[in-house]
């Protein structure tokens, strides 16, 4: 476990180098890209020696490195339980070992998102008060960024978890951007007569009355995600993993319009070169990798998951966020907080069943 | 109730006017819009004729057209519940009743979804067999388009609804788009340990064993609704609602960054001259307005809801939906696939405690 020592001292980053789609070249250049861009830490490398040292050799920005030989890797395939019982020597055990044992603050992988989950609650075990963990997501806004958790650690959430989110979420956008108070909302659906599932009337409720310092917008919609509604969205790993999937998939279809537009006649292409710069941070923009980088929020130590297939820009966006987490006591502001607000929360669970009126209200 | 002859011979179709957000005028300019492209058919259109007789003696396309008078509207924030005690003045009221009393084919609305929905249940009645509504979603993909249902007509459904959706949005699709064996997916999420709510895995399963003609191709995710990797994509109404929220709200967003790369500079409006036809074509397909009119399926008569804010494009996208869908007997063909589906799902349940894997295996 992290101690706060660890957080005021130099920085140490465990990296699972193995079992990306990218291959461990990914990897490395995207530790050399966050090191060239300004990143101070120290870095231990997880992973197969023959592999790592003519990429380490080549990579003139990277000094405070150091390689970890592991024998194997976890494959994408791989069951989670599988790697509970037999994957001690696997990069991603070796990795997730360094934050358990202190010797690094954050761990960073790009591969098997199960087995990586498993391990960290194995090895890392929950934030007490917490009882299940979030995967977040990072998406960009007409506004700025927004977090939507969870998007897929659980496919189904009760009301005190996703009370629970609310709270993980807030602390995580105030500790990653630096904002005092995040505004959150609960994701819903808008029309009036079929205001959602219960369960999310409930945890508007509690979040209302049991934490009055959270900046709590009420229920944002899909479309709210990309507008940046708010800074926080909150939901259950299967409305979020469809929510995200969804805007995904439709940036990617405009995108390929607009690369249509741009290419599909002569004039077109030299009507383009007018307006490069423009067109490159469009690029920029549309790019996946500028926001990679989900965090296993809930777990005792700061976990990060880079995509299977990020390049190297990807992977950089992932190990500065694991960085800029580790470097913030966010974990134990979410304990507390949890502490307080479930114990009001039992409170209002009591004088609930005599106010069904006052429920309505609320929502 | 409409028969088999009003659909061979003129279709006559009723039109709310009145309860858009837009007003009468972007109804009747709708309207206006599909006669000019050809839409062949005898319209009443129901709403206040003091309002209405201007509007459509400014109109020059408009011939076969009858005002019936209603003293009231649906308001927007009205309760569905409040509408059908004390709705019979307004004009959706009455524009519903033409379809029940086979004076017309379909309806059109732009007003209040849920008083529209509540209106359709009670004046028209349910498919037998069919459980509950879904409403439809048109969406552009990279191949064509894909239907999404349901969109918001139930927060919650369980497999056999589910599976009922799956029938009802292949029935629509080949109706609407003339395609003989649409292709169905389940929208699901893709981890591999947490592949979806058990209900979902159950709908599959039924609709494999059951419903052998459907080319049912098994889960899908958020991103293939735009990608276009099934024609229908089956899902709740809460999971439906944030997925074509979510996607809308994406492609508004890079919508909006390409405005900016096409302004941003005076280079940048000078090239964008060079490709105004490829433009155009973009804003076009960005227009939501191309694919507006959502469907209420299950209940017996074609009903179509405008979006709200449509503008004469768009209701005419949503007039020509019904008008095709009128013309098709799918409601008969959803009653019958539903009832033979049914009879062999309910063998399906009697086999599945004692084959456990079997479930396994189909997903």
């Amino acid at each position: 476990m992290t101690d706060a020592t660890n957080i005021a001292g130099r920085l140490t980053l465990a990296i699972d180098a193995m079992g990306g789609d990218a291959g461990a070249e990914a990897v490395i250049g995207g530790v050399a890209h966050a090191v060239s861009k300004g990143l101070d830490a120290k870095f231990l490398i997880f992973g197969d020696e023959r592999e790592l040292t003519p990429l380490l050799e080549a990579s003139a920005a990277l000094k405070n490195v150091e390689i970890r030989h592991t024998d194997n890797v976890v494959a994408m395939t791989d069951k989670p339980s599988h790697v509970i019982r037999r994957g001690r020597d696997t990069s991603m055990w070796a990795a997730m070992s360094a934050v358990k044992d202190g010797e690094a603050q954050a761990v960073v992988s790009c591969g098997n998102t199960g087995a990586l989950m498993a391990l960290a609650r194995l090895q890392l075990r929950m934030i007490e008060g917490v009882d299940r963990p979030a995967i977040t997501a990072l998406w960009p806004t007409m506004r700025g960024s927004t977090v939507v958790l969870d998007v897929g650690a659980n496919v189904e959430a009760d009301a005190n978890q996703l009370v629970q989110f609310a709270i993980m979420g807030e602390a995580f956008y105030r500790a990653l951007m630096n904002v005092e108070k995040p505004s959150v909302g609960l994701l819903n659906v808008g029309a009036e007569d079929l205001k959602g599932h219960e369960l999310i009337r409930t945890a508007a409720r509690v979040l209302r009355e049991a934490d009055p310092d959270m900046a709590f917008k009420g229920f944002v919609e899909g479309d709210d995600i990309s507008k940046g509604t708010v800074d926080v969205v909150v939901t259950d790993g299967f409305s979020g993993n469809i929510a995200l999937k969804s805007a995904e998939g439709a940036a990617r279809l405009v995108g390929s319009w607009v690369r249509e537009a741009l290419t599909g006649t002569i004039n077109a292409k030299f009507g383009a070169l007018f307006m490069a710069p423009g067109l490159r941070k469009l690029k920029d923009r549309i790019n996946p990798s500028s926001s990679n980088g989900g965090v296993f929020l809930g777990v005792n130590g700061v976990v990060v998951k880079s995509h299977g297939g990020a390049d190297a820009r990807g992977v950089a966006s992932a190990v500065n966020m694991a960085a800029g987490l580790a470097r913030q006591p966010f974990r134990e502001e979410v304990a507390a907080t949890v502490k307080t607000v479930m114990s009001r929360q039992d409170k209002i669970g009591e004088t609930s069943a005599i106010e069904p009126s006052a429920k309505a209200a609320v929502v």
